[in-house]
């Protein structure tokens, strides 16, 4: 053992505004000791994420964190000791580790890494980041060739991975980033085609600019004023991926709505997807088919709401408008 | 000819706030002539659509409507005479005949229909609502048997033919309706297994109450509050069938944000879905295959922003927050 107290950060206190260092303390404890199925864990590198912040909140893909433990976090960590078949000292593993330099985890939540150089890219690249870029952007975006892909937080771990990709792509790659340094690191080293840095202000004119063709694909890590922008420029058809919604983690939630969005969204992995009929009528004669078989047999009831006269044409729209209508409301001339 | 003047109804003034009978007008005209490709219409219905609001607000699907003009509106319409080979005299029409007894409009904006009766059954369930409902139920919510269902303005003419389809494919249906009666009816006449009254308060109770194993299809007409409340109920990939938004339609569009949602989803038939990488990890090592390819080539280049010390944990996500990082944050012990 080559330390006999763990040195571990506390979250003494939720926050209900911005976080602050005083909502941490530093603590010792024993060293922890692998029980049954666990592994005893030295921590090499804690994973820090937006996410982190949106744990506070409450409960999301996982439970909420609680105030007076050890703050939760991944981390790149090695087996120092083992009680399970599954693993042996030596072995490098991912894991929710939290923000300690000990920690006694059982085996079945962590997962067994490769040794690699450096280290550091089985937390970015290799980690949790890289494959939220390429799963989020290749499979909920799907751009394809020539589109337009924009990403927000697109100096982040994950947006920066992004844009690299759908440039490999062979899109058109746009980033969202706070400040001109990483709006010129963005197009000077990782290639993207254009920046926009939100703190400019006009984002939405920059967006424009940068855009010319508008967006097929928004990678969102950010929602609220920014994902209410591009949204204002999506073409037709647009996929937003929507990843996370690092504006409305950090303070008290924002009390626009609707508040599900990009959140609940997010969390829930729900598809929110617009519709117009008429996209549809090349299968009509089949839905025709479908309904008159329903009608005839009873099994739809058709409520019509009819309205004699075009003078009460207007009085009848400002009475559907208000909800008075039951079943499809017709004006008959 | 039938008659010699042809009585319209203007949009005399674009509402700013509620929509009033004041902001149109009746007119007279001289009865239109076909010119050539068109064709004469008789107007015998004229659709009654929240959308017909919508598109006062500007551009939608279709340009906006203006002021000083014949309002528009989907119209089921006789030719009565034709300047077209594709119509002749007698055929039933469906197109945008306007808010007028007689319209002039080019046939290739018309739709040639079966005589049918009643004739009210091409504007009702065989017609843009019926439609409507079919496409965006069972191609965008996808319901699968056994699942829940909520429709919101259930007893309206897209709604009421929504949830008896989910009934026709096995699903627990719950509507949204104003008003006792209508809840009533949804119930007892449409074979709606639960509605909720929101017109009655407690919106979100009554509705976890009659969907106690959460929403797997949201089919939204109406936006705002009962879209936020609906979100809040969804189960884990759940869709949310974009169809309308009622609620911002008339009056001032609400201040709460994004202001494109559901708005513009719906406009630009925008897909915007929520992800975690946890769920893709069965594809994890085909994905790590391509990054470690576009690493190695230089295509992708790795950032990291590695601080030292856990001491600074906390300052660190503090600073991640405020957006200081350029790429992955992390620590190392």
């Amino acid at each position: 053992m080559s330390a006999s107290v763990n040195r571990q950060i506390l979250l003494v206190e939720k926050p209900t505004g911005k976080l602050s260092v005083d909502h941490f303390k530093m603590s010792e404890a024993a060293m922890p000791v692998a029980k049954d199925g666990e592994a005893l864990l030295k921590v090499h590198y804690i994973s820090l994420d937006a996410a982190n912040r949106a744990w506070m909140h409450g409960a999301t893909y996982r439970s909420a964190v609680e105030a007076n433990t050890v703050m939760a976090g991944g981390g790149i960590a090695e087996v120092i000791a083992s009680n399970s078949p599954d693993l042996k000292a030596g072995d490098i593993v991912f894991g929710d580790t939290g923000w300690q330099q000990y920690a006694a985890v059982p085996a079945r939540h962590l997962n067994k890494l490769p040794r690699m150089e450096p280290m550091t890219h089985l937390l970015s690249v290799y980690g949790i980041a890289g494959l939220t870029a390429y799963f989020g952007l290749l499979q909920v975006g799907q751009p394809k060739q020539g589109e337009t892909v924009v990403v927000s937080a697109a100096a982040g771990s994950v947006g920066s991975i992004v844009g690299q990709i759908a440039k490999i792509k062979g899109c058109r790659v746009v980033g969202i980033a706070g400040g001109k340094d990483k709006c010129d690191w963005l197009v000077s080293e990782l290639g993207f085609d254009a920046a926009v840095d939100y703190k400019d202000g006009a984002t939405f004119k920059a967006l424009k600019a940068a855009a010319p063709k508008g967006i097929d694909v928004y990678f969102d890590n950010v929602g609220g004023d920014i994902l209410e922008a591009c949204i204002a420029q999506m073409n037709l058809r647009g996929r937003i991926a929507c990843c996370g919604a690092i504006s409305q983690y950090d303070g008290v939630p924002s009390a626009t709505g609707p508040r599900g969005v990009p959140g609940l969204i997010v969390v829930k992995r729900l598809r929110m997807e617009g519709f117009i009929v008429m996209d549809y009528m090349d299968q009509r004669d089949a839905a025709l088919k479908d309904l008159q078989g329903w009608v005839s047999s009873g099994q739809l009831k058709v409520q019509e709401d009819v309205i004699d006269g075009l003078d009460n044409t207007p009085r009848a729209l400002i009475g559907l408008l208000a909800g008075e209508n039951r079943g499809k409301r017709m004006i008959r001339l």
